[in-house]
């Protein structure tokens, strides 16, 4: 039997989650994974709070030192979160030849080359499968059961608080900032919610889930990102009447070496297996060159999902004991940034004879086909326009909407969203 | 660089999937896995036939002992179907200390035992991840990414013909025999599509995923079976109207060391992501008691998709170069066949006073309560009465049954369809 010693860097939510989980399932793990996996050290800011799991005061320690200079500790776990200090705290361990299990999306995102390298080093193993989607394996099924393909396009739900709050506009017919304040109030959104509603955190993981698919690192800055702040109600009715719904998105896509990679709200159509992701669950959408359209849904954080993957990479690495390093291409991928869409739009113009004629000839000037025009809703002078259109590149539209905007016609564009099928 | 011997038993559909995977994707596996897979023999009927994959001659044999008795082949994929050669191919292959990869359910299936004590006596390796699901990664991601879990519940649609069949029944409101002649005229259904309809292709599949997830043998015979034959568009139709949509589902659950294991349609709310699933893709939803809910997606069936799982494992032997052996519990469950769920039911009876007191009184003599009840489309002397039960037992509802239908009221019980939510 293989006894493994493991440090928790971290007693909060996920800490007390691989606590329990260990404390429920250790016995089920030790007799089929032929593993002991004994927590000898946990790092926390204040060894005299009070914990919700029930913790032997002398594993508890404040000094990251006690951890690392500890040799029967083999395996470190961190979910502290954020850059500083854990990026540290995982590269001195890396350093030391300890494996590191670790959930931090940002850590890895930022980091990935430095923290392979010094794993490669020492021979120590990384591993990450929390830091994307929670619970649901995906890291490990992309290296492990998709060897065999070319991933040629991802598109996740990885956000769990902005899909709980697109639900919930959907089915109640609610705005954004009262869904917000509700879910703020139960807990399911920070009282700083910006890294959520921004798109910031699908783009940490965007970056680690395309640099895995593509085989070629995807910095955070080359990755395109637009929150759901702008989203209304209206828009996601007229979504619904035209067969579609809005999800907040994590697309990437690589072809000829070329790779385009977004965050957006996001039009899909209502019979998309991603549109039935509801609430807070996340969905990881796979397009492989041998086996087509995969889809890994489930829940994209909490204590318990989250602790599942942890320990599962705890077991891995103690069975396997080396690092399953990625083998980055060679080839310098190219970044597009002028992407092909689909897009819908919304306009107020004036009611007088003309106007669509004349926004129909700006999109025709700048090469934007449309596909469906619906012309409603009209108030007093005012007129709603909604457009969906064929593939267009972004300068075309963004060519497009400039002199859409200037004309005198035209009271307001109010709202811009890409569509995905 | 590692150099794999590969033999392949069978060049029909999958086995030239598998070319085609290692034609085009041969120069990324070596250059990410560090690993070469070089065919040698492939077995075939007739070496004279015509194949859609060029194919050097040399390689084909119709003998079977040309690849047993071949030392530089290390590894047999076999995807021949059917039991017979099929498993005693695979038991000789093992014997010899030759890994085997298998997309061949039956077999799995029925001499799982058999062929793992085989596999463990010569050091062998056995691998099915194309035996359930087609391309969709689910034994790897069960025995290594869930590993932290007891799998509680696992609900599938893992039969891609009846999956089409029931799709195109809801969204064209055809009926069952008009879209299974279609799919036998497309290809999408055999000529004798009697093990798909009748739910036989999906118990072995049940068989293969609850064994690995329950670590007990579930024998085929063990779980229970029924077809789609009996879905009429009229179930289809007030499915719909009652919040449902109507699937083939393989339904296992464990709980107390009592396994149920079934094959049905099934009533699922049109809000589970189960309903998304559409025509021929399937799907496993299975319920871990620390990562809660998850769903795979994606093609069960075809050429690619089968030859990307099958490649996959090729990949892991050649890696590995070990069996992953299950241990199963010692503990023997028990099966439960009694087991609860919510009923819909369809009654056509006379349309006269006091027949749905009559009916709702023996419900209730029965310990069947019921959660909604409607009656509907009178026609001359009838009336269609519909219900939703609470939870039941098997036999509470069987004996109800038998005295509704020999009720005089009752003119024909039409239809009784499980729930799950």
């Amino acid at each position: 039997m293989k006894k493994i010693g493991l440090a928790l860097l971290g007693l909060g939510t996920i800490g007390s989650g691989v606590m329990k989980v260990l404390n429920e399932n250790g016995e089920l793990i030790k007799k089929q994974e032929e593993i002991e996996i004994d927590v000898r050290k946990i790092l926390v800011r204040d060894k005299a709070k009070k914990r919700s799991v029930e913790i032997e005061p002398s594993l508890l320690t404040d000094n990251y030192d006690d951890i690392l200079n500890d040799d029967s500790i083999d395996i470190i776990a961190e979910f502290m979160g954020g850059e500083d200090p854990a990026f540290l705290y995982i590269r001195d361990a890396l350093r030391k030849g300890k494996t590191v299990i670790t959930a931090n999306k940002e850590v890895i995102a930022k980091h990935w080359e430095e923290l392979d390298e010094e794993a490669r080093l020492s021979g120590a193993g990384l591993y990450f499968e929390a830091s994307v989607a929670g619970g649901i394996p995906i890291i490990k099924p992309l290296r492990r059961s998709l060897q065999a393909n070319r991933i040629l396009k991802i598109m996740g739900i990885i956000n769990g608080t902005t899909n709980y709050i697109l639900t919930k506009m959907t089915e109640e017919g609610r705005s954004f900032e009262d869904v917000l304040a509700e879910a703020q109030k139960l807990g399911y959104a920070e009282p700083d919610p910006t890294a959520d509603i921004e798109g910031y955190d699908a783009r940490y993981k965007l970056s680690i889930l395309s640099t895995l698919c593509f085989r070629n690192r995807v910095p955070v800055d080359r990755i395109y990102c637009q929150g759901i702040k702008g989203i209304s109600a209206d828009d996601i009715k007229y979504a619904r009447e035209l067969g579609y719904g809005i999800k907040l998105l994590a697309i990437a896509k690589k072809e000829n070496n070329k790779i385009e990679a977004r965050v957006h709200p996001t039009f899909i159509p209502l019979s998309h297996p991603l549109y039935a992701v509801r609430d807070s669950y996340n969905a990881i959408f796979i397009k492989g060159d041998m086996v087509g359209d995969l889809m890994f849904y489930g829940r994209g954080a909490g204590d318990l999902p989250t602790a599942s993957a942890i320990v599962s990479d705890i077991i891995t690495a103690g069975q396997n004991g080396k690092h399953y390093y990625v083998k980055f291409d060679q080839e310098e991928p190219k970044f597009e940034d002028n992407w092909l869409s689909e897009y819908y739009m919304r306009l107020v113009v004036k009611d007088q004879p003309g106007v669509l004629a004349e926004i129909a000839g700006i999109f025709g000037r700048h090469n934007v086909s449309l596909d469906t025009v619906i012309q409603k809703l009209r108030d007093k002078n005012n007129a709603t326009i909604i457009f969906i259109t064929h593939k267009a590149s972004e300068k075309w539209i963004s060519n497009a909407m400039k002199e859409i905007n200037a004309s005198p016609s035209v009271i307001s564009v109010e709202s811009l969203i890409r569509v995905e099928k």
